[in-house]
C-alpha cells in the first residue's frame, strides 16, 4: 500500500442493532490497514453518540448528521481527517450522502444497491467522475477468492464460449412475515417503495446475482423477460423474481432472486456452461469451485491450491483447509478499495488493475432493476437492456 | 399380485446396442414377477433374431415386425401368449405400435414421450379408454421412493401452500456433437423433427421435469413463458429450453431442460417451496430428500427410515444405507403396472390406487411440449396451457 | 458367456422374511443370464414350500432339506439340473452345505463370511480345490465399478507407495436392542457364538472392510492391534471393534467396524493415502471416487466417465448420472462368477482374469477375524497375522 | 466488556513471513475490542523492527527481545502499557516467555501446544496460578459456534451416554518433503526434537483433536494404545499417529493425526456416538452440525438457526447462510479471553463462565502427548493416562 499508516475511515449509518454496519467494520479492520476514527451512526444524534461510544471512538468525531460530519471532517487538518467514508445507510440515502462526501473531497465506499433508480445512478456516476475520487460499491460476493478464480478461468478461455448461465439467489427470511414475528427479519423499509425504489427483492439481492454473473462471465445482457411477484399477500413490493436472459453474443440465462424460498438462507449460486467446460460456485460453500466437462471427472478447485490464479491467491489469507468466508470476502472489497484510496491520498492515480466494484457496477445494477421491473409489467416477452 | 405365475412380457424395440431396451428388461425382471418371452427387437428381422438369441428367447417368439408379433401372439393360446408388451422404440412409432397391441387386446407399457403431438396423444388416450387395457408410460423418475415421499409430504400438507417450484434437468451430452465423435451420444433421430416431433430437448427430458413437478406438487400449469434455443449451431431442434411457469392458484415456477450444459450428467432436480416448509430432491442422489424451514435445522429424510410414508416404503427393497438407484426406480414403475396388468389378466378391475404413470400423463406431456413450443415462437409473454 | 442359455441356479436359504436371499435373487436375475429353478428355502419344509410358491417355482424343485436338494438335483439329467447353488443361510451352516454341493459336483456361490473359524475355512478351501468347481463368495462391495476403478488406479501406480489406509464400517442398527423392539433388527443368531463364531460385528461387517481394503490396495496385513467391545450391555459378542494395522512393507492402517454407531446406516468408507495421490470412496455414494493430491484440486471420478478403466466400464450398465447402486454391485459379483461357472459347465477352465471373490478371500477373512479376536484378548500390543 | 476502551495487546513472534502471527492479529482485531500496540516480532531485532513498521506500530513499542519487551512495557504507566501479550513463537519458547510476562504482571494469550513436556506444563500452571493473571491457550477449533452447540447438546443429554468417539485430523502437507521443495511447507523446527519436544504431528495437531474431543464430549481418557510413525523416511519425529482410546466410564475412541495424508488439507473431524443420538462435525464445513439417530432422518443444525444454544449464538456474528469460518472461530477465543482480561484489568475476578481454553487444557495436552509417546514405545497394549 502506498501509505505508511492505516487509512482513516469514517462511517455513516451502522449504529446499534444494524447488521450490515458491523460487517463493514469487521471487513475494514480485518487486515490492519484501516481504522475507524469517525462516524455518524444514526440520524438520531443520541443513538449515534452511544454507538460511537460502543466503538470506543473519540466523542468529538461522532456526529449527529452526515452533513455535520462532512463539514467538520473537511475542516480538520489533512493529517487527521478521514481518508474515506463508508456509507451503510438505507438505499434511499446513498446517493445524497455519497454526493456530499465526494463534493467535499472524500473517497467513498458505499453499500449496495447504489440507489433507487437508474437516473440517480447516472447522476452519481457523473459526480464520481467529476470528483476524481475513489468510489467503491460493496458487491461483496465478488470478493471471494474462488469467484476471482472463476473469472480468471473464463478470461483464460478455459470455458470456451459460454452458452448458458444459471444464477440464483434464494432466501427464505421473508416467510417470517407470515408468523407472529411479522417483519422481524425483513426490514420494513425494504418493502416501502419510497425507500427501496421500485423493487425489493430484485434490488436487494437480484442485483448481487446480476453483478456476480457479469463479474465472472463478462457477458452483457441484451434482453430480459421477467416476472416479479409478491407471493406473500399484503406486501407492496416483489418478494420473488424470475428472469430469462438473452446475453449479447447469443448465450442464454436464467436469473432468479427470492425471499420466500422457505429454508433457504443465502443461497447465491452460479453455474456457467461453456463449450469447453463449465463452472459452478455456491456462496454457502465458498472455498470450492467446481469445474465440469462432458464425460470427464469433475474437478474441485479449492482456495489455497498453489495453482490458482494470482487474483485468487492475492485475495487469500489462509492455507487450504482453513476456511475463509463472508467477512474475508467482504474485506477483500475493502482491500481493493483501500489500495486505490491510498494512491489517491498519496496523490497518485489508482491503477486500473485494482479489483473492486465501482460506480459503474452500481449504474448497471440500477439499469438491471429498472429493466426487470419494466419487463415484469410488459405483455411483450422481451425488454431491451439500455445502453449505459 | 393377483396371479400365481410370472407375467409374460413381450418387447418391441430394444435390440442390440439400444440403451433403453436393456434398462426396461432389467427393470422388468428385477423383482422376479415378469419374464420376457417374446419380442420384435428391431424392424430389421435379422437384427431382431440375433437380439432374441442374445436374450435366450425361443426363436419362434422372436418376430421381424411388430405387426407380425401382434398377429402371432394374439393367435397363441391364452396360457402362452404375452400378458403385455413393452414398447421401447423411437418416439414416432409409439402411438402406432401401442394402438395395434391395444386393439389386439394386449396391455401396454410404453417408453416416454407418448408420441410426437398432442393430437396423437389424445387419439391414443381414446384407444386406451376404448380397449379397457392397462397402459403405463415409463416416466421412471416418479418411481423413486423419495419422490413418492415428497408427494406424500405435499399431500399431507407438510409444505403448506406451495409458492414456488424450481425444476431443472441439465445434461451435457449434446456438447459431444462439437467434437470429432459428433452425434455419437445424441441419436440422430432425436434431432430430426420427422421423428422427434417439434422439440428435441424439451420433449426428451423437459417432459420428465414437467411430470416430476406435477407428480410431487400436484400443481397444474396455467400459463408458460418459454424460450427454446439451439445453442449448438447446425441442429434443427432445440438443445436447451427455459420456461417461466404460472401455476393455477398463483404459485410461480421455473422449469428448464438442457442438453448443452457441459459436464452435467443427468441432473434432474426439484425444489418446491411452501409456506410451511420446502423440499429438495436430486436424481443423482436419490436416496435423500431434503426438507427445509426458515430458521430451522435442515432435515434429510432417507430411504429406509421407518417413519416414511407407506408409498415410499412399498417402493423400497433394501434397508437404509444400501443405496437403491435408477434401475430400482424404473422397476417400481413396472411393479405398479404389473399389479394392474395382473388384475386385468385375472379379469378384475385394477385398483385406482396403483401408482404408475398413465396415458393421461402422456397426454399432459404432449400438451406441455406443444405449449412450450408455441410460447417459444410467440412474442407475447404468456401462453395458456390447454384444457385436456 | 460360454453358454447359449441362462445358467440354472438353486438356492439354499432365503425363505420368506429373509433379507439377503432376496438380494441374491435380484442380483442373480438382473442381467438375464441366470434363472432360479430350484431351492431349499428353509429347513422347515413347509416354509420352504411356501417360499418356492412365492417365487413361482416348480414344486418338484422345492426341497425340504439341503441334503435332499443335493441328492435330487444330482439325480436330474444334466440338461435340467442346476448349474450352481447359491447359499444364503446362517454363517454356521455355510461350510457343511457348500461342501455337500461341491462333493456332488455343483458350483457354489456363498454368502459371507465363509464360516465360523479359520480351520473351517481351510478345510473348505481344500474341498474347493479338490472339486475343481467354481466357488464364489459374495463380498459384494468389491462389485462396485468405482471400487474396481480404485483398484486399477493403485495397480497402475497412480497413488505411488501407499502409506496409510483408513477403512471404516459404522452401522447403528444394534442400538435398537436398547428399546422395546429389542433384537428386532439384529438377528438373534448373530449374537450367538454357537452360530456366529467368536465374533459378531467384526465377522459380519469387519470382514467386508478387510476385504475391501485388500481388494483396492493389494496390501497384506502383517500385524494387528485390536480391541473388540460389547458396548450394549447384555450381549455376548462384540458390537464394536477398532483395529490398528501394520501392513507388510510399512504402511499403517486403521480399520474399524461398529454396529452401535447411532444413526450410521451402512457407512463403509475407505481412504488410501499414497505418496503420489490418495483416494476416497463411500459406499453410500458409490458412483463417485475422490482422488486427492497435496496442493492440487480434488478430482471426482464418476461411474460412466469414458476415461475409466476397463474393469470399471465392464461393470457398468448405465451412463453417468443414472446412478447404479447396491444391487447392481451385487449383480457384478454374480456376473463374474457366472462367467466362470459357464466355462466350467461348458467343460472349459475358467480364466484367471474373472473378477469375483473366491474361497481364498473367505480364508483370509476367517484369519482376519481370528487374529483380531486373539489380539483383542492379548495384553501384548501386536498380534501377527498368520500365513495362509 | 468491563472496560470503556479497547484492550492493548502486545505480541511476541509473528514477524514477516510467519503464518500464525497474522492469524492471531486478524482474530484479535476482528471485533474492534483489541488493538495491537507493541511487539517483539522476531529475536532478530532488525526483522522485529521491520515487522513493526509493516504493522504501523510506534517504533518505540517494537522490541528486539522479549526480555526487553517485558521490562520496558512494565515500566510504562498503567494507562499506556499492554493489557496482555499474545505469544506466537516456536513451541520451545512458550513457557519461558509466558512465565516472564506473567511474572511481570501481564495477562497472556499463548499459541498451542503449551510447551514441550508435561513437566513444563505443570510448572507453567503453577506460575499462572501464582500470578492470578489470565492465561488463554488458543485451541482455536473450540471457538466454532457449532462446536459449542455440540458441547451444549452433550451437556443437555441429547446424545444419551456416549459410547464411541472418532476424532481425526488428517493433513497432507508433509508429503511436500518428498519433492524438490523439501521442507518448504513443514517448518524445519517442527521436526527437530530440541524444539518440538518428543512429538511433531501428535503435538502439533493431535493435541487439537484431543482438545476438541474433550471439549465436546467431556470424556476423560483412561488409557491409550498408540502407534506413532515416521512414514516419510529421514524425519526424526512422527508424521502420523493412530491411537485407540479407552475413556473413563467405558466409551471407546479412535483418535488419529497425520501429516502425510496426501491431499487432505485440514481435515479435523469428530463423530461422537451416543445411546440417544450422535453428532458429526467437520472443520472444513464448520457452519453445520450433523445429528443422527438410528432409523430417523438426519438433522443438520446450522449456525444462525434461532433454536441454537446461547453459547452458539453468543459466538455468532452473521445470520445463517453468511458463512463464518476459521478466523471468526479464532476470534471467539480472543473474545472469551478478552472478557476475562478486561475483568482482570478492571480489578474484578473473571467469571468462571467465560469460555476459552486455559492452562489446564495445555497441561492435559502435554500429558496426552507424553502418554501417547510412551504408549507408542511400549510393547504393552494399554498405557494409563496420568492424573493431573
Amino acid at each position: 500500500m502506498a501509505l505508511n499508516r492505516k487509512l482513516r475511515m469514517g462511517m455513516v449509518g451502522g449504529g446499534r442493532g444494524a447488521f450490515i454496519g458491523g460487517v463493514h467494520r469487521m471487513a475494514a479492520s480485518l487486515d490492519g490497514r484501516i481504522e475507524l476514527v469517525a462516524g455518524c451512526f444514526s440520524n438520531d444524534p443520541e443513538k449515534s453518540r452511544l454507538s460511537g461510544r460502543d466503538l470506543f471512538l473519540d466523542p468529538n468525531r461522532v456526529y449527529g448528521s452526515y452533513q455535520e460530519m462532512v463539514q467538520r471532517e473537511a475542516a480538520l487538518p489533512r493529517d487527521r481527517r478521514i481518508d474515506f467514508v463508508s456509507i451503510v445507510t438505507r438505499n434511499d440515502t446513498h446517493v445524497a450522502i455519497a454526493s456530499a462526501f465526494l463534493a467535499a473531497g472524500f473517497n467513498v465506499v458505499c453499500d449496495k444497491p447504489l440507489g433507487q433508480s437508474l437516473a440517480q445512478g447516472l447522476k452519481l456516476r457523473q459526480a464520481v467522475r467529476r470528483s476524481g475520487k475513489v468510489f467503491a460499491l460493496t458487491h461483496n460476493y465478488t470478493g471471494y477468492p474462488m469467484v476471482k478464480e472463476a473469472r480468471e478461468m473464463v478470461r483464460a478461455g478455459k470455458l470456451g464460449t459460454i452458452l448458458k448461465v444459471v444464477v440464483e439467489y434464494p432466501q427464505g427470511h421473508a416467510l417470517r412475515a407470515l408468523d407472529s414475528k411479522a417483519g422481524s427479519r425483513i426490514s420494513n423499509w425494504r418493502t416501502d417503495p419510497a425507500v427501496s425504489g421500485p423493487s425489493n427483492c430484485m434490488a436487494d439481492i437480484g442485483t448481487h446475482a446480476e453483478n456476480l454473473a457479469r463479474y465472472i462471465t463478462g457477458l452483457e445482457i441484451e434482453e430480459v423477460c421477467a416476472e416479479l411477484s409478491t407471493l406473500i399477500p399484503g406486501r407492496t413490493l416483489d418478494d420473488d423474481g424470475n428472469v430469462l436472459v438473452r446475453y449479447k453474443g447469443g448465450a442464454r440465462g436464467i436469473l432468479y432472486a427470492s425471499q420466500i424460498s422457505n429454508g433457504e438462507e443465502n443461497g447465491l449460486t452460479i453455474r456457467a456452461y461453456g463449450t469447453k467446460s463449465s463452472l459452478e460456485w455456491h456462496q454457502e460453500h465458498p472455498n470450492e469451485l467446481l469445474v465440469k466437462q462432458v464425460d470427464k471427472p469433475q474437478v474441485i478447485y479449492r482456495r489455497g491450491n498453489s495453482g490458482l490464479s494470482r487474483a485468487a491467491q492475492a485475495n487469500t489469507r489462509l492455507p487450504g483447509g482453513h476456511p475463509e468466508a463472508f467477512i474475508e470476502a467482504f474485506a477483500n472489497v475493502y482491500l481493493g478499495a483501500a489500495e486505490a484510496i491510498a494512491d489517491e491520498v498519496a496523490g497518485r492515480k489508482p491503477k486500473d488493475s485494482y479489483d473492486f466494484p465501482t460506480v459503474d457496477d452500481g449504474v448497471t445494477g440500477m439499469a438491471f432493476v429498472e429493466t426487470v421491473v419494466r419487463s415484469s409489467k410488459s405483455r411483450a416477452k422481451w425488454t431491451t437492456f439500455p445502453k449505459l
